[in-house]
Parts: structure tokens; C-alpha cells; sequence
């Protein structure tokens, strides 16, 4: 169960010049794959599914509050910079180049769609889909996956400090992008107390002899020419990271032979030719097996 | 510039009892966020734009082509998997038990859309959705997403393995698991060599004095209850993972005000009544800035 | 800025037979476009969107505060709703009839994704899309927006209760309608005490002269037969709802010509023909105006 | 069963000045999620579904039909309105500032993928998709999401003609603004026939003693601080709008405990640790129910 | 300008047996891409965006007229198909093994979200997205498509005919596959009209001197073994479908080198390491140009 | 399985002007429904799931094979495109016409997201979706599909060569261009081979004799008024291009009733009012069949 403190914000919110382009890149950290909704159904559905060592479940259901007053401070700020959008296309062709550039980069919809405030969409005006909240169950996957959203979303707070001078916007990133700051911190510490490197391979309940052991620790290269250098680095020699192989590298070749999925079958809407068997089809794995 | 092998897979790919609901299944692989089209665009978008050290570009495009493989692999699977699927309802109706169960979990679109192919899809018949190839041009951000899509990629693959007990079905999972065991650890690996926990905050170009210090080591608790016990781990204290900062934690208060975006403005739709000041309304942020 | 409560439900959610099947069913009220992730957003974004009168950004965060934790109580009965999901195909054929029945109906990623977790999408498996949350700044519109939301959400609800005969899940359900009964309720209000039918046409704030009057209160029949019988009912006759007007009914015909776009242009990628001007055609609407 | 006119349109549609950019916003209006794509399936599929009192389907029928002309009414407005769309970037940029601004805001694919025509896309480039098509099948909640439909139909209406200063524009939105107006009292005045807000709840087939009546009309406030003031209006007191209950307002607490999922399964995919009981898990509800 | 005819159908539906999951089966007609809305806002843009010889434009609303009302048929005969749906999971399961399969396949949202009507979405209960109306304004390469879409058109209405044996729904499919019959040959006629092969390469309105000729009728393989068989047909020798080449076939090799994207930007939010040129890249394109 | 050959690109790509907005431009051809992700998959899956003569399958890999080099081509020529990429609003504001333009015009994420490299979209930043990779299973409509494909492919190549006067740019669509003429005439030519309009109804396995012949081969009119004059052409009279049937135009006339669905039924979540029977309803199609 949740509660609000009557729209008091985490942080300050403030705009010195609105500018309707910036609220339209401002959109990428509400709407964008690395941005706030994300973030916050990311860590709320994880939460909600977790099994297993209860402190998981209430760190995730802390920070996935927290990311939710995120997604109310940019909704603001978009709403704040939206002040300035030009109501006619002959306002904005005959205004100065700012005021013009704006207009360029503003997404249309704030003017005609939504009264001048934010929507849950990117910056191209594309809406979040929800298929971008990874919540697999798995507590250390999950806790990588939140590393990652936490890296592209400090990035994108990092372009979006960069690209405006305004003094209000520049202190409100200062305080998110402190906050991707540790968030990737904590998750690098949860995954770090669950094991680590030495988690993986993730999931760690599946017996590894049941794999296909020649292949689990070696490098494979698909260079066209045999002798071709392969890249090398700490993958391909050494301990693995999960401390349960020894890295190796090679140039690989198929193991498998041209699959033959016979003719077409009347059961189908193909056309009469596929129905006949081809004659040069040299393998039927199927019904070889 | 690519090249193919005349169709000869990786790996055999054999089926013993074809199962239209298995087929299924295995769609997920294909065209799930964790499956191998994701991965495969997503080694080779990171592998084209890759700017810095070239080494990381020519490992990502390696195992970027290797995926493509690996999507072929699957498909033949499914269309091998298929070769049962009922013709008919009454069938499918009348039939014992497993191929009616098939029937239950089979994708209908798979008997009336492909004539028992396999398709860019999930296991729901969701088409894959390019949103998800992560490549965010940092390269130590790039290998957390692939370390992230190669854990889930291989807990499918785990499941699958459970969920069939066809040989040659099980015998095709061994292998891509042991692949998800190499990529898991070769990603890590890259990650580990550009500095590992000593690369965050991601990005490492960015000056974190311009952060809002105060906050980027510190666990924020948003419990309502200001004397609910924290949850504590890695994350609540010590140095933090990145050797940058001390952890700490606190309860969290709002240090921002209540905004108001004043009232509506004659430039958009609103209504009239919203065009009025509110009284009552106790701080235009933007005004007193 | 948003607190939570250690996890607390608002209600309690209890499940006494797990039912996969049935946990696929409650997916709709999740992820859904009728589901909670939905309303959530959607008050959230019209309260941070929220221009004029005060009081309604208070309730729309109130509200949207709300349905957060009632997407955590479905999302809590999907979970223990997916304890008796089977493990394997063979399992699930031999079983008895309602388990095997659930394997029919359940979402497979259930078993094979989320290690037995909701996820934010739908009964179908489509992943919930944001542009779903209406968020129009008007706050006429929006109002009724919630109150259709509210609307087909409480059908949503009532379905589930028919469609299980879990005394848990009942429970819950019964809190979840009756929520949406106050709900509809509160919307209604709401709209009513901006005006009701008067707040019409929405927005109110254009100058209904500047309209094509002519077709402002006309109810216009478009059956081929101009003497056919036009559907007739409170629209037809008697004052306009926003008694502005009076009802009309009459049959349609053309105002307009057949338009005619001229020629393809050389700059286009058209085929050479298209681009020679056609002798018959009547009217180029553009060149005559 | 349909027909067409040979082409005539309902309405004339004249453009003075092609404006590619005005193009790109008239975009909103045909596959925005407000636009006439969405209300003309929208109404159709109501129609097609429709159980009950013939002369609702009738009139959706009518209306349905209707909204088809004024897709083709704004594709033309499209087609004409790209007339002038720059061919190449070096004249945009060497072109005096009207036009120059009109690439700024045109959408590129009107140049490169359709040969200057319309496309079912909104004015950020996003395709209409069909899950906007609202059709509940239950009569009152449709004409609800009806009149929503076409109160944000007309703000956009409203908007588009503030944004142009072209007068063949601006006729023919005069007349769409019209048919919205009329629109928004149709549904209404269906609504109001069915019973008006004594139609509520909907669905009315369902027993209202079934629901948890205690929340059925009561304003719940999730203020973190429980002696806060609770918004107040129509909604706090007095008669519920339906007339079949009493408006009162309540700070809200949890009714329910914290859910326990237990330990992860092993028939998931997930980490060793999340298998063994957590010591501190305080309710197990699925258990103790 | 379109009419309706009071609802009257094109074609008889009736459905003898009702069955819910072939219900869901026939949404892949309404809703698939092979669908019938496609085909209809597909010839109905392509109609709108018609520039060049009137009469194609005249036969795109003809058919585009017509398949409105094929999707009218098709939302009919599934509403008609839902009557026997399931109202619990216990009933479902204590049917006969019919109902029990209806169950298995049905989509089950017809239950819970439409009261028992069509929805605009596929068999996997995917909504339809207009990203499909493939409208190029290209006249041939739009006859092209068309002709593609009413071929895997007429091969998914074959398989729902082979998939029941409800006397009413292979009627109404026989008149369907006719259609499809008469459309393929249609849209043919209208592309040999134009000059069938000759009118390629589309678009024709362009100088192919400024193609790379040495390329444009050569087929290209991409075997990793240069000596392996290129496989031969109609189009690998002779003269080209177009009239306009002769065809001949080659072993790929790449003529271009290796591109170097130089060091990461400090302009964009990349690790340290990046922004260092790497040794041993051999070539910077760009530089070099 | 594939290979690739050290990131060797097919043909040169070179940049002597980077320009942002180009580079968005760009991002058409590869992620855009023409592009090349889509091609490239389309071929392979059509390859993957080909049943009967293995040279089709043979030719589908090698041309996928290729393609998926062209999306490296594209991916580069766009990392180069953005070096001119303004950091800031401001630089783009006071920068001279050309860049300013290009600000305009560009996707804002290239300079937030992405650090500066392609992304898997098309040019209104709408990610790929995987529902357009047509694969059939019928080889002869998979050609169409392919035909179809590269020529609204190559209609997008020739506005890109138009769109800039970079000759580096030039020069790699002059390739592109020529490669488009080349598939054209390879999968007319494919399709020519199975038997060109003969192949015609397609799928071709199915007997013509269960359609409703009366409409196999009538172009059918849906003008209102039963006297207007039909488009004619080679449609309207002669052999049918199948070589099955004789060309004839008619008017057509609803050979079905007014479909009646019957009263609501209590299963559903209706209103009282519609489980009462209509008394005026005129038939029950379903009844009386």
C-alpha cells in the first residue's frame, strides 16, 4: 500500500526559461526505455514477485517508491517548460531562432494534445511499453538488469544536464543524476552479496552437466578465413569469471548438417509444387533421427 | 559483410515427437526480450557503432554473428516441432490427451498464418519489437545489458529444457545453455578488464562534483514510518562498490514544495473554469524563481 | 513524492486453490487497458498535468495513490495464483482435468519467464502500452475519461468474480468492484460539479460561433436510402444535452466534391506515368480555391 | 454492408498554402488516439457487437459511417497541405523562414515513403493501433467512452484550427469541430436515455450485495499524514451520483498483512539462495488460509 | 462519402455450432495483418493518396468499400461463434472434451473484456497496428501489395475453412476465398496494366545511369566457400524480368574496407577509455574521404 | 551458420558532410518498414521455414545473407552522418542555417541515447516491429511479398539520393539503388519461374470448385447509386490473369440480412436493459438457420 505527502516533491523543480524543445527531450527520461516509468515498475514488479530472502523484496519496494516521485519531478518539469511553446506556426516562423529552434524540436502533441503537460511517452512521442520491465524472478538477473537501467538512465540524464543552460533544470539533474549514482551502487552491492561473478552462470539451480560442456567456456569465432585473428582480452584465456572454467578460443564450424524440412504438406495453404518431395534434399534430420 | 554456410547449423537440431505446443515455446527464444533476435541485433547495433578501443567491436560483432546462427537453430526447431500440429478442431478434439493439450498450447497462427513455420514472435505470438536492442554506445554499459539478456536468455533456456522430455530437443537446449554460460561470463569479463565496479557511475566522463553529492552514496528509505527499520546489506554501509563513496542510509523527506503549474492558459483546450486562479493555491514555482 | 508501508496490502489477498489459469485471467486487470497500471498512471499524470482549481489535483493523487496498491494486490494473487502451475508438459497432460485445463489457459511465459510472477501485460500476453493513459489537461474530459476507465474496469472485475469460485479471490475481487463503484461515482461528481452536461462541447473555452452552426446539433443519417427510417432517441429531438442547441435529424449528402491531387510530382518516387496529368479528371481543388 | 459516393466529400476541403508541417499535425486528427481512424472503428465495432436494443446499433452505424468520411476529408487536407514540402535538405535550409520552419516540424516520411499522401500515423509518426478501438460491448460504458472520445476529438480540432491561419483549413475544421460538438451530445443523450448516472455502477447486471460494501462509496485518502485535509467536493458527501449510496471520506489504512511469497521454487529458474526459507518472512497468507 | 445499408450483410453468416475457439480464430481475419482491416484502410489510403490516372483511384474505393463490409461479416460470425463460451473455469472443465478444447483455444478475453464480440486484434489477441497499410503512393508498387495481401489473405480464409466444419462458416468462407480470388487477379490485372515486369525497377522515375550498374542485375552469393554452387534459376541468366539488363551471378567480396567510428565524443556520455584513439584502428573513413 | 569477415563492408561509406538530420533520415532505410532489419529477417525466416525446392531456400538465404550487410552499411553511414551533431541547444540556436536545420530535423536521441550511433527505428524514432516480416510458407506469395518489399525499398533509396548532395552518400545509395534492381527482378523472376499469374489463386493446393464461383472473378461496385459508371481496365473484361475464369463487373446487393446477436445474455457484464429482448429486431440469424 502506498501514500503521497500531498504533491510535495523530492527535489526542487524549478525553470528559469521555459523551452518547449527541452520538455520534449526531458520526455526521454519519463517515457524513454532508460527513463523513470521503467525504473519504477521495474522495481515495483520485481518486488511484488520476489521469492526468497526478504530483504530483496523490501529494498526493491524502497527504491521503486522513490523512483515514482522521479517520474512527478520531470512530469513538472515538462509541464514547466511547455510555458513558452508557440500557439500558431506564425508565432514561431517569425519569433527569434530560439524561440524558433523550439518549435523545430518541440513535439507538436504538447501543443494540441495535452493542454502543455507531460505524457508517458520518449522523446520521438513513442509510448513506454511495459515489455521493458524486466522482472524475471531470478534475484541476481534481476539486480543486473537494474544496473544496466541505471547506467543508460545516468547517461541520458548526463546529455539532458549537458544540453540545457537553465540553472532550475541543471539543479534538478544534478539531484537525479546523483541518485542514478548510488542506484547503481546498491544493485552492484545486492548482486555483489549474492555472490557476484561467482552467481553465474545465472540461473544457479541448473546442474552444468547437463550443458553441452565443450562450449561453455570458450570463445568461438565466425571469422570467414580460419587463420584470422581472434579478439582477445580477459575473455579468452584465464579462469572464467564464475571461478568454474578456464576461458578458451576457437574458430568454429558447424556441427550440424543442412536441415530438410521435406515437402510441403497438404495440411497447409502452400502452393502444389512444395508438395512434391525435392530430389537433391540430402537430409531429413527428422526422420533420420 | 556476412556469409552464410550453405544452411549447415552450429549444432543439430533433432526432434523425436513433434509437439505443437512445445513449438510454442520455443518462440519465446526466438522472438521474447530474452530471446536470440534481441541478442543478435544487439551485439551487432553495439558492434556498428562502437567508437573507442576496437577490440570490443570485433568481439561484438563475433558473438553478434554467432546469434544469428542461433536464431536459425531455433527456427528449424520449431518448424521440426510443427509436423504434429492437428489439422482440425474435431481433431484436435478427439485425439489422446498430449496432442490435445498440444492443441490447447499450440499457437493457432502457426497452422493458419505460416504453414508450420516459425515466426518473429513470442511465446504469447507478441512480434519482437526492436525497442529492445540496447546499445547505448558506452561500452561498459553495453556489456551489463548483454550480461543482463544473456542471464534471462539462459533461464529460458533452463526452463525449456525442463518443460520438453524430447532428446533431441533436450540435446539442442544443452548446447545454447552452454553458450549463455560462455556469453555470461565473456561479458563479464569485458566489464571486469574496463575497470568493473571501478567503472561506475557509468557514464565516466561526467565531472561528479556537479552531482547533488549529498545523495549519491546514500540508501534512501521511503517507508511512511519514519522509525521502520531499513533494510540493511552491502548497500547500507561501507565503501561503496565503485570505491568512490561511503554508503550511508536515511529516511527521506520531501525537499522540494508542492508545484503549481498555475492556471490553464487560453493557448489550449481547457475550460473555462480552469483558466481562473485558484485561491487556495500555495506556490507558482516557475514565478518565484 | 510517495511513501509505502513495509509492503502492507490494502486488502487482504488470499488464494485458497491455485489456478495458472486463472492467474492469466487476472493479467487483464493488471495490464490490461482496463487494468490498474492504467488507472494508476493515468490519475498520476493528470494530477502533475493539472492547470486551474487545485482540489482536483488533489483528488486525482489521492486516487492514483490508490490504484498503485491495487495493482500490488493482483499482483500478489497472480503469484500465489501460479503455485500449482505445472512443470512439464508431461506432467500437465496426465493430470486431472482442471489442472490439465489450466495448462490450456495459462500464459506459458508464466512458467517460463517470470519464475511464477505477474507480469504487466495483458490476458493475452501484450505488454501494457501508455498510450492508454488518457491525460487531455482538460478536466472535463478527463473526468469522464476515468468514469469509461472506471466503467470497464468494474466489468473487468466482475467477470473474474463469475469466472472463479476461489473464496480468496472473491474476497478480493468484491473490495476491487466495490472500489470502482466509488470510483465511477467520484468521477461522476466531479464532472457534475463542473457543470455536467453543461460543460459540453468540451473545451469550453472556443467560441461556438466560430463552428459551422449548421451541423452542430444535427443527428446525420448516412443510409444509402434517403428514405430510409433514421434512428431516432433523445438525440433526435428536444433540447441539446448541453443546452446550447436543439436536436435535428436529417439525411446526409455531399458538400464536397471528388478532390483531385493532379499529377504525381517529380519529386516524388512515383512511376513515370503518374506523373502525366489525367484528361478526366474534374476538379483539382486546390488550384480553384 | 457499405457504399461510396464515387469520391464526393462530405465537406469541401481547400488548402490556400500548403504547409508541410500543418501537415504532420492534421496527422494527430486521423491516427492520433483522439483522431477519426479510432472513433470510426471505434463506433463500427460497438455496432458490430452490439446486443440488446436495436436502435443503439443503428445509431452507431450511422455514426460509424460517418467518421469514415472524415478520415478522407483530412487525408485529402494531408495530400493537399504537401505540396509544398521541401525535396531536398539544402533547399529548406536556403528557403526563406516559413518554409524553413515547415521542415523543422514536417514528418520526413512524407517526403521519402509515401509520395506526399497520408499515412494512419499520429503527428509523432505512431502508427494507430487498434487497442484504442474501445468496444465493452456493455451499452453505457461504450457511449461514456464515446463522448470521451470526442470531447479530446474536439480539443484537437480546436487546437489544429488555432494553429493555421489558412481559411480553407480553417472551414473544414469549423465543420469537424461542428460534428464533435454534435458527437458529444449524441452519446450523451444515449447515455442520459439509459438512465444517466442511475446507469451506474456499470455493469448493472451485477449484485451490488456481492461487493465489499464498506468501500463502495467512500473517498479514501492515502495522505502519508493521516490529520491532512482530504480534497472535498460533490464526491465527499451527500448522495452518491447512482443514488444508491451515501458519499463519506476516510483516511486510509491496510486491511491486509504483507504477502509472503515463500521461497523461490525449483521449478523455477532461479538462484540457490531464494530456494531455502527466509527465517524472517512473518506470513505465509497462501498457508494460513 | 460513405453509406451504410441498414446493416445488411454482403454475404449470409450463420454458425450452427457455436465455438469460442474458433472464434478466436477468425480474429486472425479481422485483425491479422493478412486481415481485413488491413485490406481496407490499405486500399482506402492508397485511394485518398492517388495522384496520376483517376480510374485507379476509383477502383482502390470500390474495394476498399467493399472490405468494411467484410470486416462487418467477419465481427458477426465471431460474436455468433461466442455463444457458447464458457462462463467459469469449472464448467470448462466438467464439459464435454469440445467445449473443453473451445476453452483451450479460446481467447479469453472475449469472456472478460467484450461481453462475447469481436475485437480489432489477431488470434494471438495482438492488436491491429496500422504500420501495415502499406500506401507507398507508388501506383505499381501499391498494386503489388495489394496482390500480396490478398494471397496470404485467401491462404489463412483457406485454412479457417479446413479448420471447422460448421455448414455456416464454409459459406461464408467460400464467398471470402472468392473474393480473395477475384482480388488477386484485380490487383494483377491493374500491375500488367501499368506494364507489369516493365514497370520495374519501381519507382520508374528515376535515372538508372545513376545506379551502380555493375551490381543491378547480378546475383550475388554470399557462400563462405567461394567454389560452392550458386543456386541457379530464372534468375541467374537471361535477361532480366524488367527487359532493361541481362542477369549473371557472382561470388561476393567486399568492396569496401573496415569502418573506424574513430574515438568516443566528449560530447556524448561514453566511459574514459573511449575518448583515447585506439592504435591499431586502420582506417578512419571520414578522414580519409 | 554465418560469418563475417572482419566488419568488411560490402560496398565504401563515406561521409563528407556529416549532417544529423540526414542521419535520421537514414534511419528509415534501416528500421522503417522498407528498410533492411526488415528484409533481412524476412528472407531468413522465409529460408528457415521453406518446405519443397531447396533452391528457393538456397536463393532466400544467400539474399538475406546480403542484406543483413546492407544494415551495416546503413548503421555506419548514420554513426558517421552524426559527428556534426550539435551538444547543446544553444550551439544549435546560433549556429548558421544548415546546422540549425539539421537540429531540427534530427532524433534528439542520437545526441541523448545513443552516443552518436544508429539505432534499430525508422525516421519518426519508431523501433522495428518484427510483425512485418512476412514469411508465409507459400513460396509463390513470399515472392510477391519480396517484389513488394524492394520496391517500395528502392522508392526510399532514390528520395534519400535526392534528399542530399554528399557525394560520399551518394555513392552508397547508387549501390543500394542498384542492389533494389537487382531483387526486384530476382523475385519476379522466382515467381515467373512457379508459374508468374498462373501460380494464381494462391495458395494454389485448395479446390476452387468450394468457392462461391459467382464471385470468383466480378469486379464488384459499391456505389450508391446502382447507375454510376464502374472503373473499368484490364480487370473488367477478358481472361482473368489466372487463366481460371472471365473477367465481368456488376453492382453488388447485400445477399445477407440485418444480423441480429439477440439480447445480452447474463454471462456477460451487460446492462439489464439489453438482456431484454428487442421486440422490433427483425431476425435472428442464428435461430432459424
Amino acid at each position: 500500500m502506498f501514500y503521497h505527502d500531498g504533491g510535495k516533491l523530492q527535489y526542487e523543480v524549478k525553470v528559469e526559461k521555459p523551452n518547449a524543445a527541452f520538455a520534449n527531450a526531458l520526455q526521454q527520461a519519463i517515457g524513454g526505455v532508460q527513463g523513470e516509468i521503467r525504473v519504477c515498475l521495474q522495481y515495483m514488479f520485481q518486488a511484488w514477485g520476489a521469492r526468497g530472502p526478504k530483504k530483496y523484496r523490501d529494498m526493491l519496494l524502497e527504491t521503486g517508491t522513490e523512483e515514482m516521485g522521479h517520474i512527478e519531478m520531470l512530469a513538472t518539469a515538462v509541464a514547466l517548460n511547455l510555458e513558452a511553446a508557440p500557439a500558431s506556426m506564425q508565432e514561431a516562423a517569425t519569433e527569434d531562432p530560439v524561440v524558433h529552434a523550439a518549435m523545430g524540436g518541440m513535439n507538436i502533441q504538447h501543443a494540441i494534445s495535452t493542454c502543455m503537460a507531460a505524457m508517458p511517452v520518449d522523446s520521438s512521442g513513442v509510448p513506454f511499453n511495459c515489455s521493458h520491465v524486466y522482472a524475471s524472478g531470478n534475484v541476481a538477473a534481476d539486480m543486473l538488469a537494474n544496473v544496466t537501467a541505471e547506467s543508460t538512465g545516468r547517461m541520458l540524464a548526463v546529455q539532458l544536464y549537458k544540453l540545457t543552460d537553465d540553472r532550475g533544470m541543471k539543479d534538478m539533474l544534478s539531484y537525479l543524476i546523483a541518485r542514478d549514482t548510488m542506484h547503481q551502487n546498491q544493485w552492484l552491492a545486492a548482486w555483489e552479496e549474492l555472490g557476484g561473478p561467482k552467481n553465474h552462470p545465472i540461473p544457479s539451480n541448473f546442474d552444468q552437466n547437463l550443458e553441452a560442456k565443450d562450449f561453455s567456456y570458450s570463445f568461438l569465432s565466425f571469422h570467414k578465413d580460419k587463420d584470422a585473428e581472434i579478439p582477445t582480452g580477459r575473455w579468452s584465456q584465464g579462469k572464467s569469471m564464475d571461478g568454474k572454467g578456464e576461458f578458451s578460443q576457437k574458430s568454429m564450424e558447424p556441427f550440424g548438417g543442412v536441415p530438410d524440412l521435406g515437402p510441403g504438406s497438404e495440411k497447409a495453404a502452400v502452393q502444389k509444387k512444395q508438395e512434391e518431395k525435392d530430389d537433391d534434399s540430402f537430409l531429413n534430420l527428422n526422420s533420420v533421427f
